[in-house]
């Protein structure tokens, strides 16, 4: 068989197995997901094995020690997933719900049905355990799912899609509907892209190179996710002891994540005050400055920004600073380098903090709160499968109810239609 | 300029006009559209004179008499323009709302803010009333709008353009957030698709041709709205005199759309006493049947159906006549054949009913009516901009609220994440 035409029999199997899925009670799904969970932590002994394959060659390749952390799956990372799968199977079911109907002056009663999406295609880099929570995810909101994982995981993936694909028929759902593609091949990703008849969307998870190449070559709906430059906006009366919790914590808790802070901003009016015991802080962590003119005059040890520190997504103890004129000046400044990901205002006045809110264009906009709270955990989506920075369909975290739709539900007593 | 260039400029300008919609208050949006549909009934004669030029290209090219007409733009014509438009006026303005806030745990409040999606395309055939109607629900939802219709309407379309674009300016809005692309080359429409850095969204309205086209071409998300093949079952239980009218409605009201009847499913213990009756009434309104073996079986007049029938959108007066052995035979076919549009039931049975509505994946499914409910003003969203067949974003008929998306807005008092 040639790559497409394997990938297109994969695809064509995990439509059969959504249309099964979607008809899956709630019971019958979280029962799977335990299954899966109970199969993963009897079967740790294998999956390590097939792991440590990964991990030689990842060693032969000479990959970064960072990068075979990640690939490593050791028995409290096979815990955690098996957790995981344990909580999605505690969230509610999206599927079948019906919206309050409204009846219509001719007596139609109208109302939306969630229903599944359908077949959803995932492509990610390196971390084996985005395949368990992944799939947990989408079986939970009654879709199939396609896994293409990086080729550094190949062994430790296809361990999990052996497990996963017993647990599935175990409690009597179609083995396919969870499948990760078993060739390593890029041209097998290419030839997921064009699947368009049996799959309904595609997520992209990884480095901007692997996004721009689904994009560009995507005959599905792609959910994309590029990077997250986020400021934080310090504005003219904001609790200055509090935007310094803020701001230490949105840069320096976990630098190398797309919700950490990589660009602050600050009102003129308070500069002065807060720049200096901020940086004092901030120095003391180890985080770099890079600052305007304007920062560099109030912090000489500072290194001045280039043109291209604005809009560059450091993922690292390096941060950005511009002391503005106003609120409109902060504004401006997120909307010409900003990536619509997470922004933050520290204030203390309502009027301001709600004109700010309107205007900042961008997944999730936070007042008086670290940008590390853009999580679906966070905020209350449960488990999330990644934070879409497109306006279409989902804007933000992505939980279970992100990967459903509607139908809409018409009950009628015989009604024609006049005109 | 080429016209790559020229439709970049476009579309950058859309860009920034649509920030400034996105910002104008409910009431600055109405007096807008308001002014347009003010302007449209001030102006006749000039848009009638350019309408002319259309008409006597049209009819050199000997366009079809159907053709010609859907052209014309007569007064009648553009009072329903003008009329749309204040009914758009009308609408609730979804922007800015909030749902209500849901508390975290650590006293962060979450809640959901409806915000336009930005730059919405549309590219359409003919019909130049849908410069008007598609220009008046994208302003309404707070977008900017970029519009390429048929260049057999080039004219009249630059005309309502011109119109728009002064009233758009009369009362204070950006003139470029409504544009009409004033290239008739088809590269013009390719290039568009290019601009992905500026554009949110294309909208394809017209024949399957041109949506393939589009999905072929296009790097920026698209709703498309592919063929309606709309079946209507009859199941074992209905009441037969409603059954009747239903399928007379469905099928002969207005053939040529895309919610109308193209096959109908019988119940095998209903065929026999519901196809005689049910055919004469086609018969004299001068519907052709297109029967399986059973259906020619018991109407031995009809024409007996060929395997091309089943997924065909005929739009005129033909219908595919299957009997099926039971429910579970229809939907299955419907899953086979159909098209993922409008599909309805007929029972007196409330189980089977719910039965049918869950396993049917169509963007509207009904219980005792007509197919042709299935557009936005019947359902009660308002005017449709079109019936999204894609499962992503929206589902069915798009209203005003399905052009915007949301964005997460968290109010906090310094929460920081501690892990």
């Amino acid at each position: 068989m040639t790559i497409e035409t394997t990938i297109r029999e994969i695809a064509a199997a995990a439509r059969n197995a959504a249309t099964a899925v979607a008809r899956c009670s709630t019971n019958q799904k979280n029962a799977a997901l335990q299954r899966i969970a109970e199969k993963i932590m009897q079967d740790t002994s294998f999956i390590k094995a097939e792991n440590e394959k990964d991990l030689i060659k990842a060693r032969e390749m000479r990959l970064s020690d960072p990068m075979i952390d990640r690939l490593k799956l050791e028995e409290t990372t096979l815990q955690a997933m098996a957790d995981g799968l344990h909580d999605v199977a505690r969230l509610e079911d999206p599927v079948g719900s019906l919206s309050p109907a409204r009846t219509r002056p001719n007596g139609l009663k109208v109302s939306r049905m969630r229903i599944p999406l359908g077949v959803i295609g995932i492509i990610y880099e390196s971390r084996p355990n985005v395949t368990v929570d992944a799939a947990g995810l989408c079986l939970k909101a009654g879709n199939a799912v396609i896994l293409r994982g990086g080729s550094e995981a190949y062994n430790s993936n296809q361990a999990l899609a052996k497990i996963i694909r017993r647990a599935l028929e175990d409690t009597g759902l179609p083995g396919r509907a969870v499948q990760v593609i078993p060739v390593q091949d890029r041209s097998a990703v290419y030839a997921l892209l064009k699947q368009e008849e049996f799959v309904d969307l595609i997520i992209p998870r990884g480095g901007e190179g692997l996004i721009r190449f689904v994009v560009e070559n995507s005959k599905i709906p792609v959910l994309k996710h590029y990077k997250g430059v986020c400021h934080v906006y310090i504005d003219a009366d904001a609790d200055l002891d509090m935007a310094q919790e803020i701001c230490f914590n949105a840069k320096v808790q976990r630098p190398g994540v797309c919700n950490a802070m990589e660009t602050l901003l600050v009102h003129q009016s308070v500069a002065e005050k807060f720049l200096p015991d901020m940086a004092k802080r901030f120095s003391v962590a180890g985080v770099e400055i890079r600052g305007c003119s304007e920062t560099c005059r109030i912090l000489p040890e500072a290194n001045r920004a280039e043109d291209a520190d604005w809009p560059e997504e450091y993922l690292d103890l390096i941060l950005a600073v511009k002391v503005v004129d106003d609120m409109d000046q902060a504004i401006e400044h997120i909307a010409k380098y900003g990536s619509h990901h997470t922004e933050a205002i520290v204030t203390r006045d309502d009027d301001r903090a709600g004109h700010f809110v309107r205007e900042v264009d961008s997944s999730v906009v936070l007042v008086n709160a670290s940008t590390r709270f853009n999580d679906g955990g966070q905020l209350g989506l449960g488990a999330e499968i990644g934070i879409s920075t497109s306006k279409l369909h989902a804007f933000g975290p992505m939980g279970v109810n992100e990967l459903t739709t509607t139908k809409f539900v018409v009950f009628g007593e015989g009604q024609v239609r006049e005109s």
